[in-house]
């Protein structure tokens, strides 16, 4: 396999493109892949030649070897962990992939995602090429659920140093793209999650974290 | 390993347990499992024994032999397809794996999920243990996100007899799931996806759909 066969079509800086970034990173695959810039402030990823890669019109897509087009980041990781390279990141055994599979969906759905709706729903003059509709109290339910998803993420971590025990895996990736978009879009860690804002900071000094980030 | 020394905690006729039942029979697993009915109608998943085992406070919930409780419907089904049994519902190679957790995905967030939202915004009166918040545009909103999912879904049968090629997958059980609820909540199928209709008359009539469904 050539060296930069695959081709990552994404933006840097943005959540979503980070996850790739970290999981490459933490894998030791990041010399496997090009990064090509999609212009998304110019609306490049709403035209056709984009949209032909992901009908959804979101960053980031993986594009393999053979054009095959992957979309949605924790599809891409899945490919990504499967290829090859350590640590696995979506766990090994039965019990391990429905542990990590199960708490990466409560953190994307109820904690990134729900800070994207805030985002989406509760930023003025986002402009055609981010959002056109948009819900101020849709927005505001969702920066309510994405704090309460923190609360219980406080509870989950306890003393352990990640999500799922002890090692780095997909569900952190996902929380630290949630801390990078909350932190744009101001929704300030709460005062009673001090295990989480000790989590946070021990991934960002995490050496595949801070690498993809550089 | 005992026979029964797995537990479902489900209630039958939802559109999530369905998903886990479907691939339990599609799989071959259903007499490992033991079925436990939570009383949605009368509010017992928002109590604490089940908030226990699910803080998200949804069926279903997979209970095994450790004690470790699965939630996420994706990851429950994600650990029974590793257990073992065949067919495999996820994908063997990194890319057939990437593929399915894409589509499946999309089909969740755009057609199931979305369906979920409009059923809980816009339907009056549903009380404490269903939901107490509701925001009727944004239910609309989902509405419309619903047909325009089921329109990509058209684009991407072609002549295919499932969603990712000519076997079932986990991204067919999540678009079955949601059939299910678009009929209960009176979403009909548009007049311009007569691929999709013929698609959901096949899944009806797939084996382990009609018996987990029985």
């Amino acid at each position: 396999m050539k060296g930069t066969a695959m081709k990552i079509h994404d933006y840097k800086g943005f959540p979503n493109p980070a996850r790739v970034r970290i999981a490459l990173a933490e894998k030791g695959l990041a010399d496997r892949v090009a990064f090509v810039k999609v212009d998304v402030p110019a609306g490049e990823h709403k035209r056709p030649a984009f949209l032909a890669k992901n009908p959804s019109g979101v960053v980031p897509v993986l594009e393999l070897e053979d054009g095959t087009a992957l979309s949605e980041s924790s599809a891409i990781i899945e490919y990504l962990d499967h290829l090859e390279g350590e640590p696995v990141l979506t766990g090994r055994t039965a019990k391990e992939r429905g542990v990590i599979a199960m708490i990466q969906r409560k953190v994307e759905t109820g904690f990134l995602d729900a800070v994207a709706a805030y985002f989406h729903h509760s930023t003025p003059d986002l402009g055609p090429h981010i959002e056109t509709y948009q819900n101020r109290d849709w927005g505001e339910k969702n920066r309510e659920r994405a704090l309460s998803t923190l609360r219980w993420m406080e509870r989950l971590l306890g003393g352990q140093d990640f999500l799922v025990g002890e090692r780095l895996t997909s569900a952190d990736i996902t929380a630290f793209a949630g801390f990078l978009l909350a932190d744009s879009v101001k929704i300030p860690l709460p005062d009673d999650c001090p295990g989480v804002r000790a989590y946070r900071e021990r991934l960002a000094r995490h050496p595949s974290v801070a690498a993809a980030l550089a």
